[in-house]
C-alpha cells in the first residue's frame, strides 16, 4: 500500500456570499486546492464530497458541473465528519491504486439561503424516528445541551469553562482575516449572550455561513513532484454510535473514542505526539467532549484544562486556529476546513502558526454526536 | 491484499407489504443474509446502506435501529449502481483489514408509501439544475426514452426487439414464487400497453415494491469456515457520466463501459467469460444499454440478439434469472437483488438455475444512466 498525502487545500470566498449558488462555490474551492498543487481538474479521477439541495444524486452532479468523470467517489452524508471520513475512504483507494488524485470538496450558500426560502436549511425538518422527538421540543442545539448538561454533572465543569473555548477561538479568528467574527469576546459577552438551549447561550454556537473548501490527495510520490511540501495521512478512523438520547447509553461518551483509537493506532501516535487539534466546534460543548474522547486532556479535565489557556497558540494544544466555526465559518459541514487548517499549519503558512507543528490532528462530529472520524496528519520527512 | 468473498444473501418478504416500516425491512434482509451466512450482527464492523425518508444520515440510523457500531460505512446514494459501487468499497476495506464483515443492505416502503401521501417517493421532486428540466416535460421516463430513441434511431432496433427484454424476463419470473408478476407475456402484450413516453410503454417499465435485500462480505479465508460456498469477488468498477442530457455527448454510450472495463481489468476476465448477468433494468432500454457498453453482445446489435432468445436460461447470456425489476421487484434501488441472484446463481441454488454457472456480472446503473457500478463473481476454487 503506498503512503498517501494531501497536496493542495482550498477555498471560495466565504461568510456571506449572496451572489454565488452551492455549485459555483464547490467550484471555486476546487480550482483554489488544485491551483495550490499544481494540478488542474483533468487529474482528478476520485471525487468526494456531500450535501443537500442541489441533487439527490449529489456527487453525480457536483462531477458533472466540475466537467469530471471519477471513477471513484463517495458522498456519504454524515455531518460535521463526512469531510473525515472521506480522507480515510479516499487515502485507501489512492494506497490500493484505485484512484490517482482524489479531490475532497464543499460548498454551500446556507447563510443566504436563510432569507430565500429555499429549504436547503435541514433545520425543522424530521423524518424517520426524529419525528417522535421534535413534538417534545427537541432541536438541535438542545440534542448538544443535553450532553453539555450531562457533562457539568459528571465532571464538575462549568459555564464559565465552557465559555473559555469560545473565547480561545475568537481570539484565534482575530487573525483570520476571512472569519466571520474577529472582536475579542469575553466569558462574561459569551455567559450574557441570549440563552438558546440552557446551558447553552448564543455565543456557545457556531456561525452560519456561506462557503467552500476543497483539498486535493494524492500518493506521496506523486505529491513530492508538485508545487507544494506534502502533507502525510498518518492515520484515520471512523466509528458510529446512537442517535436517540435514548439508545445511547452515556451521552457525553462520543465514538471520536474508538475513532481515535484506530487513527492513534494506524498512526503509531499517542495523544501526546499532537502538535495541534482542529476540531468540530458546532459548539463549545463539543470540543470539550472531542477533547475527552480523544485523550487530548487530562481525563475528566477539559473544563479546567481549556480555562487554563490550554487551546492558545501558546497553550497545551492549539486548537480551531482558524477561528474555527465558532467565529470563522460553519457552512453547514465545517469538517473540511479543519483539514485546510491542519495543513497549513504543518506547511508554516497558516495566518496564525503554531510553532514547529509537526503532528496534526482533525476530528469531525456529525448527527448530534453519534458519528465520528479522526484524521491524523503529519509534515512529510 | 486479502481475497474476498460475499458469504451470504437474503431478503424480507417484498412486493407489497404493507405493516413494515422501512427500518424493520432493513432489519429482516439483514437477518436473513446473516443467518445465510452464519453470522450474526455482533460480527458487522462495516455497514454500507443508502435511502431516502428514513433520516439524511441514513447509515447513522440504521446502524442504531440494527444495534450495531459499524467502523467502517459509505451511505453514498447514487440510485441504481449504489449497491454496486457499495461492494468496491466493502471490499476494498475488507482486503486492507480496515474491516473484517461488511453488510450491505436495503430496505424500503416505496410501494406501500404511494398510497400514504409521505413523500418518500422521489418523483416529481426537482432539485438543483433538474428544477430547469421539469417544466419541460422531464420526466424520470422521458430521459430513459430519450435514449431509447437515439440508440434504435442509431442501430435500427425496434420496439419488439426492446419489448423480448420484458418477454424473456418475465420466463424468468415464471420461475421465482416471490415474483409481484408471473404470467407469461407476449411481444403484443408490451407494444399493446399503454404508452408512457415514447417509445417506452407500460410494460417497458420496472414494477415499484416493498422490500429489502442484503449481503454480507468477509475475507475469503473466513467465508470458507462459514455456512455457505464463498462467492468470490473477482473485480468491480465504478464510473460516473453526466446527468444533463445536454452535457453527455453521446446518450447511448453509458458510464458502464468505463465501469465494466475496470471491472474486467481487475477480474483479469473479459465479457465471453460471463456465464450470467444481472443487468439493472429500469427499463427495457436500459438493460439494451448495459449489453453493448459492455460489451456482452456483438456491438450495435443488442436488438436483434435479445429477439434470438440471447437472455433466456438457454440462451447465449441467461440474464436477470430471478424476473428482475422488469417482473419481480424494484424496491427503489434494484441493484442489492442483482447480487442475491448473481450468488445464488454461483452457488448453484437459484430458483431458475443457470447449469454450471461460474462467473456472474452484475452492473448497476442510476442517474438516468449517469452513473455506473459494475461487480463480477466467481465460485471459489
Amino acid at each position: 500500500m503506498r503512503p498517501v498525502a494531501i497536496a493542495g487545500v482550498g477555498e471560495s470566498a466565504y461568510g456571506v456570499v449572496p451572489d454565488r449558488t452551492a455549485l459555483q462555490l464547490h467550484a471555486d474551492a476546487a480550482a483554489s486546492a488544485l491551483d495550490d498543487a499544481g494540478l488542474t481538474l483533468a487529474d482528478v479521477d476520485g471525487l468526494f464530497t456531500c450535501g443537500e439541495g442541489i441533487d439527490l444524486l449529489h456527487v453525480v452532479r457536483v462531477a458533472e458541473y466540475l466537467g469530471i468523470r471519477p471513477t471513484t467517489f463517495d458522498s456519504t452524508l454524515s455531518g460535521g465528519s463526512a469531510w473525515e471520513t472521506f480522507v480515510e475512504h479516499a487515502a485507501l483507494s489512492i494506497a490500493a491504486s484505485h484512484c490517482e488524485v482524489a479531490l475532497i470538496v464543499y460548498g454551500s450558500t446556507q447563510r443566504s439561503d436563510l432569507g430565500r426560502s429555499l429549504g436547503t436549511s435541514t433545520r425543522g425538518r424530521a423524518k424517520g424516528p426524529r419525528q417522535f422527538e421534535v413534538p417534545y421540543g427537541s432541536t438541535t442545539v438542545s440534542e448538544y445541551a443535553f450532553a453539555a448538561q450531562r457533562y457539568m454533572h459528571e465532571t464538575g465543569a462549568t459555564r464559565e469553562q465552557l465559555a473559555e473555548v469560545a473565547v480561545a477561538t475568537r481570539r484565534h479568528a482575530a487573525g483570520n482575516p476571512r472569519a466571520l467574527y474577529r472582536d475579542p469576546i469575553s466569558v462574561d459577552d459569551v455567559l450574557g449572550s441570549r440563552p438558546i438551549s440552557s446551558p447553552l447561550h448564543l455565543l456557545d454556537c457556531c456561525v452560519i455561513t456561506d462557503g467552500g473548501g476543497a483539498i486535493v490527495l494524492t500518493s506521496l510520490e506523486r505529491a513530492r513532484t508538485l508545487r507544494k511540501r506534502p502533507v502525510t495521512v498518518l492515520g484515520s478512523g471512523s466509528a458510529i454510535g446512537a442517535m436517540t438520547a435514548s439508545q445511547a447509553g452515556d451521552i457525553t461518551d462520543i465514538p471520536a473514542r474508538v475513532s481515535g483509537e484506530r487513527a492513534y493506532r494506524q498512526a503509531g501516535l499517542t495523544p501526546g505526539d499532537v502538535d495541534t487539534a482542529q476540531l468540530y466546534d458546532s459548539f463549545t460543548i463539543t470540543v470539550l467532549l472531542q477533547l475527552e474522547a480523544l485523550g487530548l486532556c487530562p481525563p475528566g479535565d477539559a473544563g479546567p484544562w481549556v480555562a487554563d489557556g490550554a487551546l492558545d497558540l501558546d497553550g497545551a494544544l492549539p486548537t480551531n486556529t482558524d477561528g474555527g466555526g465558532l467565529s470563522s465559518n460553519h457552512p453547514g459541514m465545517r469538517g473540511v476546513f479543519l483539514l485546510v487548517e491542519a495543513v497549513r499549519q504543518l506547511r508554516g503558512e497558516a495566518d496564525r502558526q503554531v510553532a514547529d507543528a509537526e503532528v496534526a490532528l482533525c476530528s469531525g462530529t456529525g448527527g448530534y454526536l453519534s458519528v465520528c472520524s479522526t484524521v491524523i496528519l503529519g509534515v512529510d520527512r
